[in-house]
């Protein structure tokens, strides 16, 4: 009989998961399926395969990386770990609890380059369309090696789309923005604090992206940060230079105007103002159409479509656990491909998933999302053979960055944690955050090695 | 008989030149077959609508529009006038040879709006995948309704690809860009020169988007402006505060160093280095791939894909000429879909493509490049009934227009032209474009119906 074939779409941490996860059960001696992963971009790491690039790529395509310099991990590391290859392993040496992302990108890399998986990525390769033929029950797929600038087609019986969904910005109008005489840009575009030095700067937005950007501008000398919120404001103690402000209404040449009555000139503005789940390559009936949300609608444990199981997507939900959620769900995915775990009918897919829906309505409090993760982290864990971890301790782990945030945004990324993988207490950076301006792996690993006198020394060539 | 069916992709300067040739033969009574045009954008103009946003639009497609605040024609209006509508027409009154961009796409919406080409457009429509099926002979096009996220398909016997090719920005790598503190961005998210005032700017390239960019930097009060050229420079008289130097080799920190050796800190980058032909939508054997060209390759009489002659594109060229070559182009093209006008047999095409591709080879000075781009257009009238025009009159001003700007970058827009479709002669601006820092239509047209008495009023305001 001819092998089932498998199409992935992408190859960052969720694609990536999806491939260990098949290299997991092939180094157990059981048959795998033929397995192909689509990459549009010249290496792996999705997001965290940092480009200077913005807009488009070399080959045009819409650029997938919205990362920065100077980003570091904004969650412990410890709340993210692979429970099948802990940060111990990789580095040898206990870490920091917040690492710069090159430092996160080699430990991703790190697993995989254990295995082959490489040789199953067609690199520098976008997905051009696919149509499901519902005679064969086959994903047809047209592709597009952008290096060589030629289509073709390849068959799937099964499609994983892991191609992330914090790479396509939303971006609304405001009133006058057309005329806003300084530069304007979503958060996708942002590559780094220093063009903000002595600048009056307007941050749109109340998530992750208007807190870190916000928080990173003024440690590299912006002038001042106002960050406008729709709803809610992030509300932690900020230090003096950055304030939060109700909605922009409109612009009057470099003047914003807000909800509160207060105007205020500014330099320039990035608009954190999310990311909207794209699938241009499929077909509408086909697509995850969802706003960014902890559970969204139409997947079976949060990764099968419900009116097409064969059609499987990763890592589309809103996130507190990452590596280790996209884990879990590619570990079950595979299973449910290799006939190892069989879906109950659509209906009672249904049922399940309208009960985690309720749920996620009920929802109050950041604590109240962290549980309801969990929760649903603990439900696919109980489908595979995933190493298992203490799941309720990644919680508590994550309320204690909650509280540290609250307390303190500028110091909350010099708090260490333990690993529940390993039981290793990550160590105290070698800088405070607040202080260190180099995010390269080179100084972060260096200093770890370093005797007091030579980080000393080092310190000095660094004045 | 059932009618043909014509799909154009793209509602800017060509698809619309395409959609009133077929008003044209309409309203002279003519049977044309049924015509629907896709735009991805939410209004016509292509390239003229202009658009703030960069990066990609609303619904996360790449953005089609490259233009930017403060953009004058940077060629005379008589150049590109449509000789089946002047602009005496639409302005009732002679206006200068160098407008800005709000009042050329008024011009190029006041022949359009004249007819009811709106009906055949659906907008916010992007094409996702073509098809040809080589049994019915006919494209299958998949749609995607971006308003209302809905994919669809539809049928043609003939497909006009008027897609452009100034919107997939080609962007070279320069060792140690990746850690260039300032902007780094491409001409074709550069949205106007404000940003840039005080600072010292680097624009990598010496084509058309260079010097108009570096121009406008230089006028709206950037400290300093460095054009880097690979092959050779643009060569003008520049100002002081404008400079050229060989190609940049790498960057250390804020530092660029150049081919000669010297090096300069930079607050800034703008990479002018040219557009992709990008057409993603279609299979590679049905894609025009080219570099920017005055005749591409594979296009018999510029337009027709020669390997499946049903395949249209236009405007593909390079431009000395611009809205009367697209006009030439779609009334042949018409011509040939309502068999109106016979192609010769493949062979004889290639014959006829290979006589260009020679001359243009052939082609030194900017003078050959006029005269070549000239002779084409001749070619293209003598096909269809579009009117005559007096094109080696045009050819002149094209070579005044080129010696203006070597004598002076900074006044060649003062000078004006005399129509060659209504014999007008363009009216001296009411302000020298070096004093002019306002680009609204408003202030265009509002100042040419003033009295004198009523203008030096203004200017005080102004002041």
């Amino acid at each position: 009989m001819k092998k089932k074939r498998v199409g992935i779409i992408g190859a960052g941490p969720s694609g990536l998961a999806q491939l260990r996860a098949f290299e997991a059960a092939k180094n157990e001696g059981l048959e795998v399926p033929e397995v192909v992963c689509f990459e549009k971009q010249s290496n792996w790491g999705g997001m965290w395969n940092y480009s200077w690039r913005t807009g488009v790529g070399k080959y045009g395509e819409p650029t997938h990386g919205s990362m920065y310099k100077y980003l570091w991990s904004n969650g412990p590391k410890e709340c993210l770990e692979f429970s099948d290859y802990s940060f111990d392993e990789h580095f040898k040496k206990p870490i920091s609890s917040y690492p710069p992302r090159p430092v996160l990108f080699d430990y991703i890399q790190g697993r995989i380059k254990k295995n082959n998986v490489r040789d199953y990525i067609s690199f520098d390769t976008t997905v051009r369309w696919v149509n499901y033929n519902e005679e064969t029950k086959k994903f047809e797929v047209v592709l597009d090696n952008l290096k060589i600038d030629k289509t073709y087609s390849e068959e799937f019986d099964y499609l994983v789309v892991a191609s992330g969904h914090f790479s396509t910005p939303n971006m609304p109008y405001f009133k006058g923005i057309e005329q806003f005489p300084g530069q304007v840009m979503h958060a996708h575009d942002f590559r780094g604090a220093d063009p903000y030095k002595d600048q009056d700067l307007l941050i749109i937005g109340s998530s992750y992206s208007a807190e870190d950007i916000g928080v990173q501008c003024y440690k590299h000398g912006a002038k001042s940060v106002t960050l406008s919120y729709r709803s809610n404001p992030i509300g932690v103690n900020w230090p003096d230079g950055i304030t939060e402000v109700p909605l922009l209404k409109y612009f009057e040449g470099d003047t914003a105007y807000f909800k509160d009555g207060t105007s205020r000139r500014f330099d320039a503005v990035v608009m954190c103002t999310g990311y909207q789940h794209k699938f241009p390559f499929l077909p509408d009936e086909l697509r995850l159409k969802t706003k960014n949300n902890l559970y969204p609608d139409h997947l079976y444990k949060g990764v099968f479509f419900n009116d097409l199981p064969n059609l499987i997507y990763l890592g589309m939900q809103d996130q507190y656990y990452t590596f280790n959620m996209f884990d879990a769900q590619a570990w079950v995915a595979r299973d449910f491909i290799m006939n190892q775990y069989q879906l109950p009918k659509k209906a009672e897919r249904r049922i399940d998933i309208d009960k985690w829906l309720d749920a996620n309505e009920k929802l109050e409090t950041s604590f109240d999302h962290v549980d309801f993760q969990t929760a649903y982290i603990k439900d696919l864990l109980a489908l595979s053979d995933y190493p298992d971890f203490n799941v309720d301790q990644v919680a508590v782990m994550f309320k204690e960055w909650l509280k540290d945030k609250d307390e303190n945004i500028l110091t909350y990324r010099d708090k260490t944690f333990q690993s529940v993988v390993t039981g290793t207490k990550a160590e105290t950076h070698h800088t405070e955050w607040m202080d260190e301006l180099d995010d390269s792996k080179e100084r972060y690993l260096y200093q770890e090695e370093c005797e007091d006198g030579v980080s000393e020394a080092h310190e000095k060539e660094r004045v």
